[in-house]
């Protein structure tokens, strides 16, 4: 069985792709949760993975310490699960956009962190984070015009793209970013999802638990 | 034919990866250059990929903005070529590496960007780029340690990873970066292959090209 270890699901946006897509091929899986907020986290996270970052999956005597690397190879362990688009151009396109999420939006991650169980209505992002915004909308937009036919994610069925753009569903949530037509129908379809509403109720309880201890 | 789409080589880091791999593969490619100092870039990149960044990859119908995605896309395409190591956990651990490489060492990309024609022997990198500097050089030094039975790149073999790392070693020999052991050894090697030499000369010609016509 594969062991992921993570941060707090109210703010660790890498954490939740693997874990999502884990939850999404059913796979039972042991979760290890780092608390973000100690003091000894630093320590506690490099005793695991040398590159200092969660989350980590551990199958045997494998660390995957990235969560993209992770997802690439869940993807080749489940390779019936579809996790990449079959058709090899519109697995390249779905790859581009991960790895743009993976590295980019430097902005918004900075502005907008994830933060499951926070509200912040009064959020007013700076025209950097506002331009990752349209991107993302238009990314959005245009991915589900494409691939609708086919079902009601990014390229249709679910795919590491969903887990990648999961983080900025809560983002877009919590900072009440405004979204129009197919993205808005998209970020609706993503929270409702039982995976994520099992990760939010957590969340919920995480912060319930941590606020009661201080 | 592909076409690969690049900034300058003296400076465009997020370049050198995926020509260095159709360099690798000895695959004929056209070759078009965007100059990133021109004051009208930004607007030919998003002419050519709504990203807005180079490297882009056209393959006919298919255009791949990222170079992570390109370099998966290049393996697909040439599975004998061995891009990736030929071992799934291998192959995981190299796609962990090249990963962190592809959305980390904030503060080594910053403070020491990759300008392959410069030479700044006073360079003080702060604490967190000196951070940077020792995980990369731990990570090829144990690297080389496992794989040098199988050929001097990082997993023996030429992969995606040493196309990755290939900007960090221009960079460690412009900022006059001390290395050993194995690391040493592996940056020397990387520098003398024919296509990193001729990616070294074409950017000294542009160079010279550029403060000519200024």
């Amino acid at each position: 069985m594969f062991t992921l270890i993570i941060g707090n699901k109210n703010l660790s946006s890498w954490s939740l792709r693997p874990w999502l897509v884990l939850k999404m091929l059913n796979e039972p899986f042991e979760e290890k949760r780092i608390d973000l907020t100690a003091s000894d986290c630093k320590t506690r996270i490099l005793a695991c993975n040398p590159a200092g970052k969660v989350p980590l999956l551990i199958d045997q005597q494998l660390r995957i310490g990235d969560s993209l690397a992770i997802c690439e190879y869940l993807a080749e362990c489940f390779p019936a699960a579809g996790l990449w688009p079959d058709d090899a151009a519109t697995r390249a396109i779905a790859r581009a956009v991960v790895a743009e999420m993976h590295a980019g939006f430097a902005a918004l991650r900075s502005e907008l962190p994830m933060n499951v169980c926070g509200d912040f209505p009064a959020a007013s992002p700076s025209a950097a984070a506002q331009a990752d915004i349209a991107r993302i909308s238009s990314l959005w937009e245009s991915l589900r015009q494409q691939h609708q036919g086919n079902g009601p994610f990014l390229f249709g069925q679910f795919s590491i793209a969903d887990a990648f753009f999961a983080p900025v569903v809560w983002r877009f949530h919590s900072y009440h970013v405004a979204l129009d037509g197919q993205a808005a129908a998209y970020a609706a379809h993503m929270r409702q999802l039982p995976a994520m509403q099992e990760w939010l109720a957590a969340a919920q309880r995480e912060e319930q638990a941590s606020a009661s201890s201080k």
